[in-house]
């Protein structure tokens, strides 16, 4: 049975392997203050820097999870403003956290299935949440948006949830401060570990706000967690097993490449627009081609869902239900690096039997 | 090569079979909001209350550490003042914590190596934090001072830190409000996951402390892992993976009795303290046997930390150095249900043999 759930999703090929090799090498007994752990943390560091070409002047840190991230970007970059783009159960989350927080958080929110028009971001915002995929519902932000949010908000910093697009979009850094993804989705690992990318500004914001009082976390602190990612360690004995197999699975994506993999992902998300496009019964939840997100597919099912995901999984496909109030409207489709051409074109094909 | 290090230590001898039989059985890809995963929950649930007698009125929760532990503690249970008894680098690193969170922290401090004399908390503690085994140095605290502080404070919310004596010790829950490990000591697996174990009084204190308009934080505040707990569930997606094993451990220490852990515990670290009582140039760093942790023993080596590690490492051990300004004048060793009785007597003869 393949995984197409939009996280935990379907393993990486090469994940089995990689864990194996690290029990075979101790690498679950290694100190993490050994200069092992520091080489593994760099092959992390190193990789994801040339894989999504992230500058030298942002610095990759761990969390326990994209949550985690969440709560510390508002504790960390945040005194009193934050505003989101809210189009979905992931995007309010991150929305929600920061009032949670006491902060003073405002949203401008877009239908769910829908991107957004014209953002008018009102002045003076300490943070821009934005969820560039949103997992929920199946819709991807266009980089355009990104910028032309940043061009009219400079002095905002920009965070970017790319929980369950990367490593597929092509983010310029020059106008984001700080990326987060977690491992469980494009990655195609066991949950456990967030990867948060974040520039001098995000630790310069962090600093400012405790030199003013506010209190910003103590070991998993933006300047903290700096520190020791300087160092090639991490704040807390972290899960280890995951950081060494995150580094073995970004060397693979490497040696097969990133070109490769964004156009394979291409490739296999028309081949699914296509057939739903085409279909008699089901289509895209997505009504606009250029709100689609590649990586995670809303399916809606015209109420049958549940019928759809025992015919898909006859066919050896175990997809995902719809998210909150859409669980019986819908069917979510991951489409990951560990998601093969072989297997979307048979996924593909089945769809097109499916008949009601 | 055996891991004698304090942690992350040797695995204990089924983890690795467990792992194997995760991937096999696609916990890995595992939804966390599904049935078979609350199944996976209630055992680790189920088997930690047998295990250490944890009475129903306590919630036992998932972080990713055990230094997020100290954090959320602090951030839940304390408005103002916090009492910590500090005798090492983990007890002090719980204080610190504290003063860090803005929270008015005291302490009382003991010589490193040394347990507590009469202990006088200041009156109106809104938490007491004490480390029942202090992995820095290998002392332990006897559960006599649990009892008698709780005696003189039991307003005070008494905050235990088992990081790396637990399963060992026999805690009487009544008498204790939370307790807290970490899984890469004592249950031998893969760093990257905190238990913390907490009763309806830390609750409240939280819920109190929210309702005056405190931060708890959020997706991990107790309110908020505790209502997930009593379903099985967590907030975030967890490290299920990590999750899964540790059932699986608890339930090979209920097969092979806590109390034949207990008793073998104690007859390892009473051969490994009469091999270095007896010892011409090396002894145990913790002078009063009664404050000698039974889980971590630490060596004084006179200085020949290396000579020794290197003389333990033909032999087959890998010691831990002494932790901080310890590093070259103690060797740590770990005494953990992974270390059997058969390696702690090889280790007990060679030590014997090690000279200057």
């Amino acid at each position: 049975m393949i995984s197409l759930a939009p996280g935990p999703s379907a393993l990486y090929f090469t994940v089995i392997d990689h864990t194996r090799r690290a029990f075979r090498d101790g690498i679950p007994s290694m100190s993490h203050r050994s200069k092992e752990f520091e080489f593994i943390f760099r092959e992390v560091d190193q990789g994801l820097r040339q894989l999504l070409n992230i500058p030298d002047d942002f610095c990759i840190a761990f969390t326990s999870s994209a949550t985690e991230v969440w709560e510390r970007s508002i504790q960390n970059l945040v005194s009193e403003t934050s505003f989101h783009l809210v189009n979905g159960a992931f995007s309010k989350r991150f929305f929600e956290i920061s009032t949670q927080l006491g902060r003073h958080a405002t949203c401008l929110e877009a239908p769910a299935g829908s991107g957004f028009g014209e953002v008018l971001v009102p002045p003076g915002q300490e943070l821009i949440g934005l969820t560039q995929n949103e997992t929920s519902t199946g819709v991807t932000l266009p980089m355009t948006l990104i910028q032309s949010v940043r061009k009219a908000s400079p002095e905002s910093l920009l965070v970017v949830d790319a929980v369950s697009s990367l490593p597929y979009p092509v983010f310029d850094f020059s106008q984001v401060d700080s990326v987060f993804f977690s491992v469980q989705k494009g990655f195609g690992m066991p949950p456990g570990l967030g990867v948060w990318i974040f520039n001098e500004r995000c630790i310069e914001r962090a600093s400012a706000l405790q030199t003013k009082g506010k209190h910003i976390g103590t070991y998993h602190s933006l300047p903290s967690l700096a520190s020791f990612a300087r160092k090639n360690q991490t704040p807390e004995t972290p899960n280890t097993l995951a950081i060494y197999v995150l580094g073995k699975v970004i060397a693979d994506f490497l040696r097969r490449g990133i070109d490769t993999i964004r156009r394979e992902t291409e490739y296999k998300s028309t081949l699914l627009y296509q057939a739903l496009d085409n279909h008699p019964v089901i289509r895209p939840f997505v009504r606009k081609p250029e709100d689609r997100s590649k990586t995670v597919i809303t399916v809606a099912t015209d109420g049958h869902t549940s019928d759809l995901i025992t015919f898909l999984s006859k066919r050896g496909f175990q997809a995902g239900e719809g998210y909150g109030s859409f669980k019986s409207t819908q069917v979510r489709i991951a489409n990951f690096p560990a998601h093969s051409k072989e297997q979307y074109e048979a996924l593909a094909d089945a769809l097109a039997e499916f008949k009601k």
